[in-house]
């Protein structure tokens, strides 16, 4: 497929004005095509197709987006070894690991298919009505909804899964919402080429293009118009802290606020409670050596900080990490930015008495990435800000406490977080109630004896967490639970049967799920409640 | 039950700075005694009260909690007369309404009560690990947890259902949230004896003091305060639009954003389809006529602009309407800025053309409203915005227009609503899916042959809508689904069963509904998947 790189609105090519191009971070060469930068004419004219496109969208049947969905899929598989190659160029990331990410990104878009099919995601309630009480209790009917077009920012680490076709636009299209999606412009044409995926995916199922656009840009002014478009009802975003408030602020301040799910990374805390360390040192330092370096630490879930108590347990699993990061290859990062955030990220913490552990080598070429190892004791740690920021790539700080205590005292410093780890014994995870509740507490997600990396797509994944984590801890942005991000509830009240949405009638006829009374059934409801 | 006037932290008499005084606004007359407003200095000892008090209250049993809300209702009944009369001396409410008020909020706090023991409410969801797959799935199980203390800003128009016992307290307290309410300075005694009720349940069912605290005020300093304080996690609000934006705001401007559930009322319209007005002008008329002035229209769901096309079979309706609406004797309405208010709004619609088709007599004493009609036709109502902004009070405006597509125009012109409402046989509902269609995307709630006022607690009812009705449309501020909006999903990944919350382990010892792998179920979960 040959890329045009222009911006596509509701299928078509639509040409921008400033141009810009691909970089492979690898050799700093630079790719072609030529790609074109959107504008606020084009954002209008993608928010005005998406909501012309919306009812008739928001009318088709679960298994009418289910097969779009499924054919979005098999259009990224038949796109085979041109995306992957395109990928690697515009990403550095390795050939297996974008198999990997496709296969995901693949999967994602068959589960929420299955989800919509299966139907009961609506959250149907049904309090049938009541003409003898006095005064007549009314007939109520509830559903979820979709909210009409969302904004979907594709993030840099994630060129499939998070990306054109990853969880926010396969989410907000399994609730009915078309998509304005805005490209990362690190991999310009990966998007172009996901987002003809996306549009053969809609031809061959009958749904109109009108549903999904794809606009280009490298400035803050693409996005920040799309998120205060009149028309704009939800937003997904996946990418730094500084981007996602100003998504947030933006839509916040708009005449009618939206809103915005932007998840922004966090240090992902692991905690080693002593047992652990003791008995397991050599097994923690590999995998936490993993989850550092995996992908060059381009994970929202990078374990950035590592804390435990201070001793010799402590100091031989520390020195065990330490090899194994100084043995881990320098990798590419994904652009040049972002290398040199990770390098400045690293300064700031040493700046502030962070001490260096262990360095890999630097590696050749530009836009590399070497695994770092910094500690600092606790007392730093609680005593600076900046020691608790992220540094994104493949460096952790170690902190070491005086004891447990100051390890809770610790955990109570934290900010929201994504994820937070503890490793121990069942015994000493029992002996540690308030760190459990004060993780809990802190973050999206917390693990037992594993590491925060790798976030399984499925039915009761949480990605997200209390501020700075995400902008909305109420959600989720992968697995089936993100749907509910682009819909909201709509109340029919004495409606005939026959005007009422399927999922609401008498007769169940979607077989699925409801709260009739209060009662959760897959019964029909019988005439006279 | 002496009242104090004092603030209340965490049971105690905490007194503030500066005094007022409630007002009978029925008589003009200052009632004992003189209550003292908080400051930033009392918000940050209720905040902290109420943060020390989260962890063993996230703890407690949905039993414990059920049993402190429902002795909370008890309580309520046991202030007997004593509530009754204060409430009737602050807000001029007629006796009978307030029984019916009082009896409402007994039994929101007693549903609440039902559906948390019921339990399923906290979504539990269980991806049993598998590791035996390459690579190893973790073990991972959803459910709601409660976000922390809860800011709750009591309504003047519902001194007990949305006040402090309210249903944003009942839902709070429910999903395990300490509540910091400001109480409505329109009804400071009604709001001390609700709380008192609040100690003695917290009392009898041996559940902390902290979880409760009510502040008084009449600017907007304590309530800024309280939504900016860094340990408010959500906020409940119920009033007008200026005074919700400026806390969404507030929330929004926080290091932290968090949830603002602000519902800001709306216009709820009511469409008349020709045949419905042709058959049923009279019943329509009159049951318009009493859903205006209910509670003298001091209600966020009362219907301010009627809809219909014009020709003589219109006229007649709002002819038999006009009538009524002259016969309804002026009442007292809740306090004198929103009588001056009530004014202010009639002036400025009659200053933008709206015509005056019915006034009833002004009634004599101070903060009376009077039921009044105004008319315009569908050209006006679409050129001036102005004509489409809330009037709180008895009144309505009647909007012409030339046939139904002009109907539709104005649908598609109107705000986010809490309610829309559309009179018609089923076959006129059947033949304008466009008008359906679109209030559907306007509204929290659609009604057929039906009127907006009279919002049944429930399962089923959606109490919300888009911007400006709400400042979070995804929510309900009424009914069992209220609940969600103060909790959050938590992951726990690989945690031995018995350190999982019950809803989570293995064993379904709550008997709640859980979705184990994807499918709705109340089975256990075998080990081992």
């Amino acid at each position: 497929m040959e890329l045009t790189g222009e911006n596509l609105i509701a299928g078509e090519d639509a040409r921008g004005a400033a141009s810009f191009r691909a970089v492979d971070p690898a050799t700093g060469a630079e790719l072609e095509p030529e790609f074109h930068e959107g504008d606020a004419a084009l954002v209008d004219r993608a928010l005005a197709a998406a909501d012309a496109a919306f009812p008739a969208y928001a009318r088709t049947t679960a298994g009418e987006r289910a097969a779009f969905l499924r054919a979005v899929a098999e259009e990224l598989l038949a796109l085979g070894d041109a995306l992957l190659e395109r990928a690697r160029a515009e990403t550095g990331l390795p050939r297996a690991r974008l198999e990997g990410e496709r296969g995901r990104t693949v999967n994602q878009l068959r589960l929420f298919a299955d989800h919509i099919e299966e139907g009961s995601w609506v959250e149907a309630r049904i309090d049938p009505g009541d003409p003898a009480r006095t005064p007549p209790r009314p007939d109520l009917r509830r559903m979820l909804i979709p909210l009409g077009p969302v904004a979907v920012f594709a993030a840099s680490n994630f060129p499939f899964a998070f990306s054109v076709a990853g969880g926010d636009t396969a989410s907000a299209l399994a609730a009915g919402c078309p998509v304005v999606c805005k490209a990362h412009p690190a991999h310009p044409g990966t998007a172009e080429l996901a987002a003809r995926a996306v549009y053969q995916a809609a031809r061959r199922t009958g749904i109109g293009a009108g549903v999904f656009s794809l606009l280009h840009g490298w400035g803050h002014e693409v996005g920040l118009a799309l998120v205060r478009h009149p028309r704009t009802r939800a937003v997904g975003f996946t990418g730094s802290l500084r981007a996602g408030r100003a998504l947030f602020d933006a839509a916040a301040g708009r005449p009618d606020p939206i809103p915005v799910y932007a998840e922004m990374g966090s240090v992902n805390p692991v905690f080693l409670l002593p047992s652990a360390v003791a008995e397991r040192w050599e097994a923690i330092a590999q995998g936490l050596a993993q989850s550092i370096t995996l992908g060059v630490g381009q994970y929202c879930t990078n374990p950035g900080v590592v804390l435990g108590v201070a001793g010799p347990d402590l100091d031989r699993l520390v020195g065990a990490l330490a090899e194994r990061l100084r043995a881990t290859p320098a990798g590419v990062m994904l652009y040049d930015r972002l290398s040199a955030a990770f390098a400045a990220g690293l300064a700031r913490s040493r700046s502030r008495g962070a001490d260096l552990v262990a360095e890999a080598p630097a590696g050749a070429g530009p836009t590399r990435g070497a695994p770092v190892l910094l500690a600092t004791d606790a007392a730093r740690f609680l005593a600076d800000a900046a020691l608790r920021e992220e540094v994104f790539g493949p460096s952790s700080l170690v902190v070491k406490a005086r004891d447990a205590a100051e390890l809770v005292r610790v955990a109570e410093a934290l900010e929201g977080q994504l994820t937070a780890s503890i490793h121990g014994t069942a015994a000493e995870l029992a002996a540690h109630p308030r760190l459990v509740e004060t993780l809990t507490r802190k973050a999206g997600r917390v693990i037992f004896n594993g590491f925060p990396t790798g976030v399984e797509v499925g039915h009761a994944m949480q990605h997200g967490g209390p501020y700075p984590a995400t902008t909305d801890a109420r959600t989720t942005s992968v697995g089936t639970a993100a749907i509910v991000r682009f819909a909201r509830p709509v109340c029919w009240q004495d409606f005939p049967d026959a005007a009422l949405p399927p999922a609401l009638r008498d007769r169940n006829e979607l077989g699925i799920w409801r709260r009739v009374n209060g009662a959760i059934t897959r019964e029909d409801v019988r005439p006279g409640g």
